[in-house]
């Protein structure tokens, strides 16, 4: 049991992870069981994970992702890779809407609309893949906090280079990297950087 | 207090709004002040939030966007935007580094990175604002879900419309809106559909 709230409020980016420190594989699948409760456009999920965890695989990662320290440093890295192609009736998350009765003349209904009018251009579709691989991105960080594991996002990396290392067709994007881990406990975190506040941000109409 | 699994387990997309129940302000700040300990590029919150809430409003998304009941049933919509330009240093919130005692050198290499690097593309800086946006709306769904309040995102909507009839500039990515407010109880949820599983999703490396 823990306070959301204080999840929110103690979750950080944390730079320095403890290499000695594994994530052992049923803590990883508990943070993802959890995170995947986050909605997606007609619960299609477009999203997969590569969990780099191997020293193999850890140093190409690094060495597309302009050699980030905290890849090698971190016992897992997670590539949040999304599918622009999802919205198709190939993914069989369509058919689970029949698992709640909803009927097929529905569903099939839902992938022409989907197909002609929601991601009708390469933009729509790629924005589709970032938006909902987004929600599992963050939904995840938070999860993991909850099971006392830190994270760290990080985008500098170079595209092509881990798509070609790691097989990811041309039809998906690397949404984001999530070094998962432990605390470096001999390092110290900068304060938490300030947030705007809801005056600069909401204006109600 | 509210355990953060519970809360991500109970969180639905609510598609009936009790159009009698009001959203007060007060709650959307405490909601918004939660939702926004959501992690940034380099903290620059590249987001904006435009609270649909009075009828007039209403009426000018509701045809804006596909005529989805929900915008007229929910006490309030949020447009959530991203800013595509917010890697500048024109974002103050690049600024706040200083709070925490980051020399300005460092910040300004942290510009130099952004604009030559990160977002050196037109679909880069896209994704920046969609990506970063994203998080702010999934940290704000289930924020909203620890006080008690339902949401429904959205994306069914014309973007040229609603950037017209709400001023925002081309700069800027609508990148979800999102249904606030209360469960109409006369109406049923279907139940929660499945959810992809972890070795259909996770490939360990």
């Amino acid at each position: 049991m823990k306070d959301l709230k204080e999840v929110y409020e103690e979750r950080r980016s944390v730079n320095f992870f403890d290499s000695s420190k594994d994530l052992d594989e049923e803590t990883l699948k508990k943070i993802m069981d959890l995170a995947v409760l986050a909605p997606s456009a007609f619960n299609l999920q477009p999203w997969e994970v590569i969990a780099v965890k191997s020293p193999e695989a850890k140093q190409r990662l690094y060495d597309a992702a302009l050699k980030q320290p905290k890849i090698l440093a971190a016992p897992v890295t997670l590539i949040m890779v999304g599918d622009k192609d999802a919205y198709t009736e190939a993914n069989e998350a369509w058919w689970y809407m029949r698992d709640v009765g909803i009927p097929d003349d529905k569903i099939l209904g839902n992938i022409d609309f989907a197909k002609n009018v929601l991601y009708n251009t390469d933009l729509k579709r790629n924005n589709f893949a970032v938006r909902n691989t987004s929600f599992l991105c963050m939904s995840l960080m938070y999860a993991a906090k909850y099971y006392g594991v830190e994270s760290h996002a990080m985008i500098g990396f170079e595209e092509d280079k881990i798509k070609r290392e790691f097989n990811i067709p041309d039809n998906k994007v690397v949404v984001l990297l999530i070094s998962l881990g432990y605390f470096d406990e001999s390092k110290t975190l900068y304060p938490r950087l300030r947030r705007k506040k809801y005056e600069e941000i909401v204006k109600v109409v």
